[in-house]
């Protein structure tokens, strides 16, 4: 695993957890960890529960006991560290967004394509697809529950730099993290709703914001949490804010809002799918919650159900505890690393493929240059 | 109508409303309103729009242009008007709860039997029966949709009484309003409950908690908004709040809680109703919705709907707006007017009766009686 | 009043009941309603309570029993009845969307503005700015407990005509209607938007969308219940939804959408708002209630409070019931009634005034435009 | 760890992932799980990640790789091991109920009073009140947010054996389980309550009902899976639902609901507490969210808040993600391995003690004799 910070943290916890809960056709060992600065590296293997620690990610490529290469770094380092994994013959799992670019995610997708010919896997990290109520609306779609699609409305609403003395951390710099709401949380909710609807965004008009446009430096760089220091301030380089209109190809229009100025809103991702037969609405801040409207129902009794995505029957749900007993955020990171597992063992692809990640990162890029030209932008 | 404080205006409301939404047999004419002290029933009667004012209600009996005399005064005073104007040959709406006592509700019931025999009719206000959540409800327990009831469990919340310096109004004096939370919102989801499951409640055991015992005097009685006067304290001689569990004769088991020192909970009735086949939930801070959980759905779709209730299916809804335009407090009293005119117009009785109101008056003197002998009482 | 469907009950009813609860400085008296159909005109004028009927709305410009025209027609007859009444001397009260173009809604503003220096006025009925929680909102904006506003969220939607096979009603015939969902609902969430920031938009990027472009005739196309004829089908010539995002002239992003096609939501109005002190949020579908997020509490105790709006220091709310007695759609009618009625007798300009409704029709143009144009454009 | 079903799985998680997420003085080991089968056993090893397997749980007293016996067998073993292991100077975390009678639960009592006496130490596992939401509430009693107590509402809700097909498993038969739902989930609200409000029930008045009293026997009895034999039907000797009134020390009072029969609610624990200051609401069904009405705000602004607890500042939060990522069931009893290992190596005792686990014991004791008698009884 590659980077040992908070999505470091989530992923040691499935690796650890999975086989703990689930079957697993292989058994995953965790290896080794690797970071920049050896003794927080040493320490993070330590207690991570990683073997072996390195500060070279490169030396993971030559190294016998490492079978998959866990990329939980900022996007500007994904493109090389998983083309040449892949062309090491390692499996990859790559957190989103696949790439700070178009181009870095073309040249990813086209390597894992290469290598998934040798039986080489590749999975890009977008995990609230597997939260279990998202899961089960893809489901109900599929189904054909909804009918005709014709509305998505999307949001991911954090508000974790509203205030203007939050410090320039790694994710407010564009040479490092690509872009700011867009590409952090807007990924995941363009995902998520074209991996519900089973469906592609063909064009955007977006618009971007940045309210605050220079903050303190801070002290360190490595987190959400570093504090501001007296070394005076910086300009915020990403966008504080995007906002966007969609049309899907089989029709649906969409309104995406990511922001991380939504005070009082600490990781609210919420998608409401208005179709013909059916309606769907989900919010992570109740995320064993699924509600959905079964428009086919005598209007005396109908309503939207809160179902309670606990039982045995729902997605990933039988693994874990009785009904009624809710999941948390990390459980969607366990669920990714058994699907890994089970795709490598059945020398399949799993899913999403970087040519997934690819799309998103087309459409996060669509928006970018509809705020830049204020028109609509095709993907 | 006999008094014109909170309750008589929201009858005054519903005697003015209801010809103008509901197509009625009969066109009522709000002809006299009736009061103690002459300046203000007539100052009543001006603003409330009834054509003439009354002191004293006797004379009312004898007025040609009165056929319905609807009794709205505190409950130490609803036998005596109210077996006078049966007795008159005037139809009777008497507010709840029917009497202080079950000997007064005892009388009044009999009296009411003796003048339907001559087609004079009788109903007792217990107006949330006709909330159309509530409606739907006792139909979707009468469908059998919930099959065998289990559980009931039902709250009427409020908070007006949680400052020790609330003043001392005419119902925290037992001579003038019987008893406290009990008589006044228990008798409301008592009669709710039983209306809902159509079964009556056969044993309880309950206590009564008084939480302050001594508050100012107001310097004037005659409703909620008294002011504490430098007059000194009296004693509280009603329950603050009344807690009860409860057996029907249909083998369900209830749990009620009354009480005015719910801090925060301004008017909240609650009732929730388990069943072999399915559950109910209602909450009146949302009074247009009724929560159903179908328990024959397949699992991985079951879930408590949250049912609108406008649609013009619903209860008493095709009479008002659109689908989502939701009602308010006193639209039910509305819908009150509605039945009983339709009733007297259809030569039947209406419901609730003297005698529903009786029964309730029974076990809220049941609950007292166990307060008293902490133990189970029959009602 | 000019028209007697759904809007004109719900303003008769306003009229009806606003002296009964709210002290007046002078008394509304309901002379005359006007429609097209002698019969049906004098069978409303029964049902709905006024005094006289008519059939040309010229007729009341003459009468010196009517010193308010209320208009509750359709919006392409807006224009030429405020015109007239306006320089009749007559106030008057014109139902939104305030006319079917900018050019009528200019005119009437001109009109407006002329009458209010001979005393007389005139006021576009966007009436959910008188929802108790949508005034309260407005307060708290005004008051900066949000700070400055960064994002606005407002979404109305209905589903009347997801299925194919409803009508095509008056309200779906550009000719009449002017638009679909964007003058019928999106007109009020942005004069709601507008009004609670107290703020304008001053650019949108925005499209418009009709999903079923070709519906039964209806038998006749007098509201929104006709049922389908033999005698074909029709063109759809509004849209079914409109999407489109804003930008505030003092700096706020927003999203809005109006839709006729979410199934399960009846009349959802949303409205959230992220300032950098605090967040609102509202819906329609539980109107007596307000979430506020108060950023500026310790985070240990900080959440979106549910304030229900029932308490005596709340708008509106003193002349009805105690706490927790909620309210329903047709109290705003009430509301505006009341203020209307104010502003006359204290001779003032009541709001929203035309010039506010003008300047909503010009947001809504804007919207045509770019939808159109596919650009942004300026208000 | 004595026991590898439902509860030995979630122990088993807590040990493996509280030294990842806390900083712990010790060093948990996971050395051996002790079953009755022993292939059954050593597969749980395997899957759960035991170092070594017994089938007799007194050889673990025997082992010094053993310092902690950790008892999650059904309630009538946990007297015999539990004093055994406290005399052989193990520490004891046990599941609750810690005994299934009073007697048994004292002699665990007074083994624990001895044993500390020599620094071993001994909890009993009510773990919900490791709900971060549940510790949270607790602070705000112990701050005084909330006043004097008046009211507490607490009900465990589970619908698991709604159906009459449902098999016959050791929880329903009293000499393996002790009590129904009164033992198994009322248990758990009688801690919580007691817990959160610093305060002891002091006398309660109860009813036990057993609403389906004869089930096919299960083919096997080791969990709550099992399936229906053709081996006939036996008889349910605990009660279904467990219903009772309660009065604090303190002055406040209680209704206690907890049952198996609440179709639709899974796993509901809902907690509501009124003070003279305040309130608190939770349900488990949204185990992340607290809501709080502050009493002392001005009451244009007050509302229940909706404090969604994953904020560094709330209890146990900050080990794991960034706000607004929410946890699930099982971080309740990572909470609960890292406060005992804290008390362990703090030589302090940890809480709940078992002297708290025999105060429920007696409650629990209370209501069956208050069922049986039907009137009020001492704890």
């Amino acid at each position: 695993m590659v980077g040992h910070s908070f999505m470091g943290a989530a992923h040691s916890q499935a690796w650890r957890v999975a086989p703990r809960f689930f079957d697993l056709p292989l058994r995953p060992v965790m290896a080794v960890v690797c970071g920049r600065d050896r003794a927080r590296t040493e320490a993070a293997a330590v207690r991570l529960g990683w073997a072996h620690a390195e500060t070279d990610w490169k030396a993971l490529l030559d190294r016998d006991d490492v079978q998959v290469v866990d990329i939980c770094t900022p996007g500007d380092t994904h493109a090389e560290i998983a083309v040449a994994a892949l062309e090491a013959g390692k499996h990859v799992l790559c957190e989103k967004p696949l790439a700070n670019s178009v181009l870095e995610a073309q040249v990813m997708a086209d390597a894992a394509e290469r290598a998934a010919e040798q039986g080489v896997r590749a999975m890009v990290g977008f995990t609230y697809r597997r939260v279990p109520a998202i899961s089960l609306a893809r489901d109900l779609v599929a189904q054909g529950r909804l009918g005709r699609i014709h509305h998505v409305r999307a949001q991911y609403l954090q508000d974790w730099i509203v205030d203007p003395a939050a410090p320039l951390s790694w994710r407010l710099q564009k040479e490092k993290a690509g872009s700011g709401a867009l590409g952090d949380i807007g990924a995941h909710i363009v995902d998520a709703a074209q991996f519900i609807l089973g469906d592609t965004i063909h064009e955007v008009s977006g618009t971007l914001q940045t309210f605050v446009t220079e903050r303190p430096l801070a002290a360190e760089h490595a987190g959400l949490s570093g504090t501001a220091s007296s070394a005076g301030t910086g300009p915020v380089t990403v966008d504080d804010a995007a906002l966007f209109l969609a049309r899907f190809t089989g029709g649906a229009l969409g309104t995406f809002e990511a922001t991380r100025f939504a005070n009082g809103r600490k990781n609210a991702i919420r998608i409401e799918i208005n179709g013909s037969a059916g309606s769907l609405a989900f919010d992570f801040e109740d995320m064993n919650v699924l509600h959905f409207f079964d428009g086919t129902e005598d209007a005396g009794v109908a309503g939207f159900r809160r179902i309670v995505v606990t039982e045995p029957q729902h997605p990933y749900v039988d693994a874990w505890w009785p009904a009624g007993h809710g999941l948390g955020y990390e459980h969607a990171f366990t669920h990714q690393a058994v699907d890994l597992v089970r795709a490598i063992a059945a020398d399949t692809d799993p899913t999403p493929t970087f040519a997934d990640g690819l799309q998103v990162q087309r459409v996060l890029a669509a928006v970018e240059d509809s705020s830049a030209s204020r028109t609509w932008h095709a993907v």
